[in-house]
């Protein structure tokens, strides 16, 4: 029997600002990564969110990124281990209060943006992340990129590691993800990517942008919740892997 | 036999900006109100005073205020009862992760600078404070000024309350504190400053600015960590209260 | 000969948020009132708008209002009237260099939300703002709501004040604007609500909602630019004003 | 006849966040870096900032930094070069509005922190920054530091630059300054520091840490106003050039 969990991006918005089609796509996965109020976010957007979750079954992890609200976390922002820790760990603690409000238990943290970026190789940054979830809860897990040393640190440490893997996103070679800026980064035949993500799930396997076969691990499948295209793809990827015989659960 | 708590506001500092003594001071204390990063304090300070309240067996509250660093939370703003309550919500979250990390639980709650003087009488706000305490942890404790209807929110909402005076700031008659703008509000006499503590906290007394009567009940007293004279200050305090017989101890 | 300016709010965005359809509205009206990074907008948001502006032949103002970037200004702030001051003129000055960069000139300030609320009534504040105004450069005039004190501040310090109007708000007897939380606060009838718009230019009538009478200023007509409802209602306000012997044009 | 302008960053206090001893300082340098809000200072700050630069006789100069109040702009952000040109403009703006108030000129831009390191060898931001202030207004100075490409960048704009000396700082073998991390980054020996100054103003040549000679051009010298130290120091740099016939003046 094979297993997948859908994640999704949440709790986005911002004050008077929208961004995101929670209330929908929230229907179809069943992991939330929530913005903490650094990136995105604020605390009303964070209670909202937890409680939608909460309605709809869906367990909470936390979306901790860079104190950057203009660029939206995706600036890197050259941080030391001490500053990145702290600051995952205020973010964490934050978005904790909203969960245990509801009585539920935090499932994870994925970080986000350029800190995300960073933790495909930076060891220092990634140890950084995993001691601040050690250190408030070592039974919280890590989401990592498939193929980042993030997932290392994390179990270094005797953290929970979660591979995440991308519908819509092309790997290099070293399974990093393809830069926006490159031809090819974004995988826009749906019916590819799904079949992709199948391969990916039950043989562990991806072809690279380069035409190399990789091996990799999909625990996780993170979706976009923009848009109303993202919504019927979630829907088809759902169809298929039921009819693949791939359950979609998250992990509590 | 008396027993009072020691309290003062603490990491306050922000980046490079320094404020207050907390190394010094927590040396005296038994209680400090550590600032959650809205009206001062960051993730680095936060960290660090925690630290510090540990390695003096100091008990450890969250001092949430208003988002107005640069008015230090004095600012008014009119915020409606669910922007409050969340506010409250992330910033004791974001002070609860760095208590958690250091194994210790959190004492209190004491809401900061003009959202603090707003629970006067405001039953709306002080409800809205209580509450987001309640749902995160109905264990922890609210501080609220003696005679404001914070303290009786608290107990409705079945959460535990401790009266905090003053140990330099003249009362009106309704036991609000006189607004520093008056002449008389600061008690700059240290010698009588102490004494009416005493007062306060053996016969539940103490004479208004106008010359009034009044009851009033002392659970904690809140002494300023700012400048050598504050220190000598809080010393004083210490070995009066020996002599007289009170016991200075925490809730914890 | 009649003639209006007809303003819109513009620079709302922040980041990746995106607010209002700056790049259709702006083609029909004739000055823009550019948020300044406070309550909303950010430098390459008042770059992009500037510029768009300049394109389209659009006067430029400032919009500045409160440092509540989350409340997006519509939250009260109590601040020092030198507070105030000093954060208009932060606001005009940084607005400023994107105009001076684009060869043009600073026509008016315009209080946003809850602070432009205030100038109703509290001449301290409507002073405040003045002042900051005639600093800098006196030759840059005020918009206010018809009715309020902020008008008469600005010509006591001698600058020139321009009446706003509204085209979809109700008014109170003394001129205020009725609260969006009263039924009748927005006139939905766009017919009758350009009815109006021409009644209070041509004949400076209003009718409140009390059903009174009242006289009012109209030089500059608000219109909202959110929305495709907005856009084809500005768009029928222009043609009902040309065929009123209407002209629209700003004060440049 | 040699002459000098000698400058010092102003005006970094945030709300009750005192920094530097600004009142004092003041009154021996011709020209202040005055923060802009981005990286420390806030409205109120520059505009008492600007008017104790007008009391002294001291030439304004903006000292625009990252958007990171809490990294005190000393934290490299990966910002586009859009991005930085328009954080300039806003921040030189909103300085230009205190500066234009009482009726004087800005003098100069100087970048701070982590941003003016970036101008060592990085063209792309260094034009960035130039052309912010050439669109703004190309009679204001660049100030940058001896040996960088800004200098250059602003040169080929037709922007007059003036190279910025350190008194305290070491030198690289290319003029970049010893990182503080280093030993012998700081010059602690004052008679050492101020003959150091002496031989860069009137040969312009100076001895780098590796002992290799190194010339040197020197139209301004940064001193840093924080402490009693700091104050004796520049009076000290004020008396030798004296006698040794430097004039001390800024470039109005």
């Amino acid at each position: 029997m094979y297993q997948v969990d859908l994640n999704s991006d949440m709790g986005e918005s911002f004050g008077v600002y929208q961004l995101g089609g929670d209330a929908e796509v929230i229907q179809y996965v069943t992991s939330a990564n929530v913005a903490c109020g650094f990136h995105a976010g604020d605390p009303m957007v964070m209670d909202k969110t937890v409680k939608l979750a909460k309605q709809n079954g869906v367990a909470v992890g936390a979306h901790p990124g860079y104190p950057d609200l203009q660029g939206f976390g995706r600036r890197k922002m050259v941080l030391s281990p001490q500053e990145i820790k702290n600051d995952m760990k205020y973010q964490i603690g934050a978005l904790w209060a909203f969960v245990k409000s509801e009585g539920r238990k935090l499932q994870h943290v994925a970080p986000h943006g350029a800190l995300g970026n960073l933790c495909q190789y930076d060891r220092e940054v990634s140890r950084a992340i995993c001691e601040a979830v050690y250190e408030i809860d070592p039974s919280v897990m890590i989401f990592y990129c498939a193929g980042s040393v993030l997932g290392e640190e994390a179990e270094k440490l005797g953290l929970t590691a979660k591979a995440e893997i991308f519908a819509d996103r092309a790997y290099m070679d070293d399974l990093s993800l393809v830069p926006r800026s490159v031809d090819g980064a974004m995988i826009t035949d749906e019916e590819f990517a799904i079949a992709r993500c199948v391969r990916m799930i039950k043989e562990g396997k991806v072809t690279a942008l380069s035409g190399r076969e990789l091996n990799i691990k999909g625990d996780t499948l993170c979706v976009h919740g923009d848009g109303p295209k993202a919504l019927s793809f979630v829907k088809k990827i759902r169809e298929t892997f039921e009819k693949e015989g791939i359950l979609i659960t998250n992990f509590q």
